[in-house]
C-alpha cells in the first residue's frame, strides 16, 4: 500500500488532480489518497468547487508518492517559499513525483527537475520554462518519465500518465484494467501529442 | 449566464463529477458551477477526496443544469426519498439535466427517465436497470441524448457527453475549442462505445 499525497492550492486545475486521483483510487488496495495543503482545510478551484485536505504540509506525510497539480493558482505558488521549501524536502524522500500541466512549475522552482527532462501544458510553455531554465524541456509529449519524476502536459494529460504510473508499479495489464473499468480509453504512447503546437 | 447545480452524495465517484464539471468551468461567463449535498457541507467520494457543498438541495438553487454523478453511494441514494422527491421536483425546472454513470439510476428511480432512452456505465448495467424498468436502456453508447436528459456511459464518458452539452448550447466549435485547451481527445460520436460488453 502506498500513500499518495496530492497537493492542493488556491486556483488548483479540477480535472489536473481529480483525473490521477480517480485512476489511482480505483486500485484502494494499493493507493491511499490524502489531500495535502499549505493554506488551510479549505481550498477551492479555479473552477470554483471546494476541497478539504486532508492534512497540511508541515504534518509529516510520509508519502511515497506525491501529485502536483496545475492551475492558475501555480502562478502565485512559485513565489510560496515555505510551499517551494516543502516541495524540495518531501520529493526527495519520495518514490515517485508527478505533476500534471503548470504542476511542473513548482518543481521546476524547487529545483527538482534540473538536469531532467519533462514537459508541462501547451497554453502555459513558456512561462513554465521561465521558472526552471535548466530543465530539458519537451514540447512534444502527452507525458515524461525521467528516474521517478513524471510529468505531463495540460490537463486530461495527466490521465494517460496516471495509467503509466500504475503499469511502472503493477503492469501495464493492471494499468489496462484501470482505464477499462473507469471507460477510459488510454492513449499509451507517451510520445502521441496531438496539441503539441 | 447558467447556474449549473451538481449532486455530491457520499461515495460519489470522482471523476463522474469533475470531469464533467471541468469543460463547464473552462467556460466561466457561460456557466456559474454549485456543489448540491442532501448531507450537510463535507460529502466524501468513494475514491476518499472531500468536497464541499454550496448550497443544500432544500435551498432555493434555480439550477438552469443538473449534474448527477454516480459511484457506489447511489446504492444507497436510490433508497433516500427526500432526495429523490428534490431530483422528480427540480429536474421538471431544469432546462438540461445530466447523468454520469450510475447517476442515471437515481434519475430512473425519480421516474425521470421513463419512455426515454438512456443509458449508465457497463459494470453496474444491469443493477440500475432494475431501478428504471419503463426506460429504454441502451446497452452500446458512449452517452444518450433525449431531449432535455443526457445520459453517459462509465466514469469517463461524462467528459465526452459534457462536451456535447456544450456544443448544444454554444456550438461544436466551442466544444472543440474546450476539449483542445483542456488536451482531451473528444469523442464526438455518441455510439462509438469501444467499451460495450
Amino acid at each position: 500500500m502506498r500513500h499518495v499525497g496530492a497537493l492542493i492550492f488556491p486556483k488548483f486545475e479540477l480535472l489536473d488532480l481529480f483525473g490521477p486521483l480517480q485512476m489511482l483510487g480505483m486500485l484502494p488496495e494499493e493507493f491511499r489518497l490524502s489531500l495535502v495543503s499549505a493554506h488551510g482545510r479549505l481550498v477551492s478551484s479555479n473552477q470554483g468547487p471546494t476541497a478539504q485536505a486532508d492534512r497540511a504540509i508541515g504534518e509529516d506525510g510520509d508519502y511515497d508518492i506525491l501529485l502536483i497539480p496545475g492551475g492558475m493558482g501555480t502562478r502565485t505558488e512559485v513565489g510560496n517559499a515555505r510551499l517551494i521549501a516543502w516541495l524540495g524536502e518531501t520529493t526527495g524522500h519520495c518514490e515517485i513525483v508527478a505533476s500534471v500541466c503548470t504542476g511542473a512549475a513548482l518543481l521546476a522552482r524547487a529545483g527538482m527537475l534540473d538536469g531532467r527532462r519533462a514537459t508541462t501544458n501547451k497554453f502555459a510553455f513558456d512561462w513554465v520554462v521561465s521558472q526552471g531554465p535548466n530543465v530539458h524541456w519537451q514540447r512534444r509529449a502527452r507525458w515524461v518519465e525521467d528516474g521517478k519524476y513524471f510529468t505531463s502536459s495540460g490537463v486530461s494529460a495527466g490521465i494517460d500518465m496516471s495509467l503509466a504510473l500504475i503499469a511502472r508499479l503493477h503492469g501495464r495489464s493492471v494499468a489496462r484494467d484501470v482505464a477499462s473499468w473507469s471507460e477510459y480509453r488510454w492513449n499509451e504512447d507517451p510520445d502521441d501529442d496531438p496539441f503539441a503546437l
